[in-house]
């Protein structure tokens, strides 16, 4: 499932996300699209994602990148359900450089133009279930 | 999030499946609903996943049981993805009693009438990646 277009997408988004241009970012979601900011607290709506971005961006002092891995698409009905290895590459604030990888699910919603819109953007995946 | 009136919905369909009332079960997915029956093989549709699910307690002769633990769910648009620990309790051939926990990942959709239909039936979770 490598080659399916939300690959595409969402390397896009993750492009955004290294250039800071979370107003391109804020394309690739729903209106009502729900961010996990971390466990325990969401962002939903255009508004508090991206305030939720410049505030993940100023925490990892304006140097995270995102790398996605193995990737797995399941669709059904207008919706596909994306299970991807998420890699975050950032330094800590004295200077040493870190890789994370986390296996993320997106969820995504085809819209009647044919294109996909991120509803639920959770890159913990079911590592929330360890709180 | 324990109180979802989800997870009373997805235990409904455990004992749809405990006591072998299939179609009762389909009424619980959207009529284009996919199920992951195992890694690399998804039923798509309600006809297909009717079938799945016979071959599966055929499988298990007919001893399967699917126990709901943990839950999260992550509403975003007219969707939700719910996590959720999932106990599947059957006995082998020569008799043997097992118990399987999986961390599963479902996608419901909110329908105009309030209810939510399974879209994206997934209980191997992100464990697909290891394929």
């Amino acid at each position: 499932m490598s080659d399916h277009p939300l690959r595409r997408l969402i390397e896009d988004a993750d492009r955004a996300i290294a250039s800071k241009d979370f107003d391109a970012l804020m394309e690739f979601y729903a209106d009502d699209a729900t961010l996990v900011v971390k466990p325990g607290i969401n962002a939903t709506g255009k508004e508090q994602i991206l305030r939720a971005f410049h505030a993940i961006s100023a925490h990892f002092d304006h140097g995270l990148k995102v790398w996605q891995g193995k990737m797995e698409v399941i669709e059904g009905g207008d919706t596909a359900l994306v299970l991807m290895e998420t890699v975050l590459d950032y330094k800590t604030s004295d200077g040493y450089e870190v890789s994370t990888t986390r296996r993320a699910t997106y969820v995504f919603r085809k819209e009647t133009s044919g294109g996909w819109l991120c509803v639920v953007d959770n890159s913990y995946g079911t590592a929330l279930l360890d709180q």
